[in-house]
């Protein structure tokens, strides 16, 4: 178990030179409440399960449990998930001290990036990089639990 | 992964002389829905989370998903259940060439028992015991899933 504390933001600029690392995701809600979601998550050859409880009230933190599964039992159980599974690619990238994730979106989501840092502490300072957009910490929204519901390219982005 | 064959009933007799093992479950599900649900499970000392699929029109055969998870998990993760633990102790019966589960239900579900055989295919035969009283394979008021929103001391016994 651990509590996950991560920042989230808008990319609004070229990071790709930066990559070190980047990996597809695959990944379904076998089901997702505001209080608990059950996430199956395929990452390269390697199957997951994580289970996360409720946001604090500034949704920074996040209880969060997961265990490595087989990518048999990972690809079986992402055909018990709810619709709408989340394609995307994720981007490491070193930032200071720090490594960003990058999710670059495809499918129904696609056109949206989003950047995330984990951080210690909520009050663990971090070096902003140049292409980061507006913080969406917090904002439902950008949950990938949520974007299974209400995908990216069906907002109404006026 | 597994497809598992269960049949299910009352029971109407007494069971005990028979009892060869008996140990206490706490279960409760971070979801149920018709068509999976999460179960987190202490059994005895230890823990486990199982994903079960949709079952079949019979209600005979469900695909499971179980893995072994640490206790101090197990604990967590029932605090984040939907309410209504399920509190039960699960005797085992040898009756001829099968072991059958005996669920006797406390708490909200008080006065409840069910007996269980699991089979390798659905045409299996099996030894009915003297004990067992109306076959309820298939009647979804007796999942334990369902046991936790509409427990059996609330049921309209007439």
């Amino acid at each position: 178990m651990a509590t996950e504390i991560e920042r989230k933001f808008l990319v609004s600029g070229d990071f790709s030179k930066e990559v070190y690392s980047s990996q597809r995701i695959v990944q379904g809600y076998i089901c997702s409440q505001p209080g608990r979601t059950v996430r199956i998550r395929i990452r390269g050859e390697e199957g997951y399960l994580t289970i996360k409880g409720p946001s604090d009230e500034k949704g920074l933190s996040r209880y969060e449990f997961e265990q490595q599964i087989s990518l048999t039992d990972a690809e079986q159980l992402l055909c018990l998930c709810e619709p709408g599974a989340i394609d995307k690619i994720r981007h490491l990238v070193h930032v200071g001290k720090h490594v960003w994730e990058v999710d670059v979106f495809y499918g129904a989501n696609e056109g949206l990036i989003v950047a995330e840092v984990e951080l210690v502490s909520e009050d663990e300072s971090f070096e902003k990089p140049a292409w980061l957009g507006e913080e969406v910490t917090g904002d439902r929204r950008y949950y990938n639990s949520m974007l299974t519901k209400n995908p990216y390219t069906q907002w109404d982005n006026d």
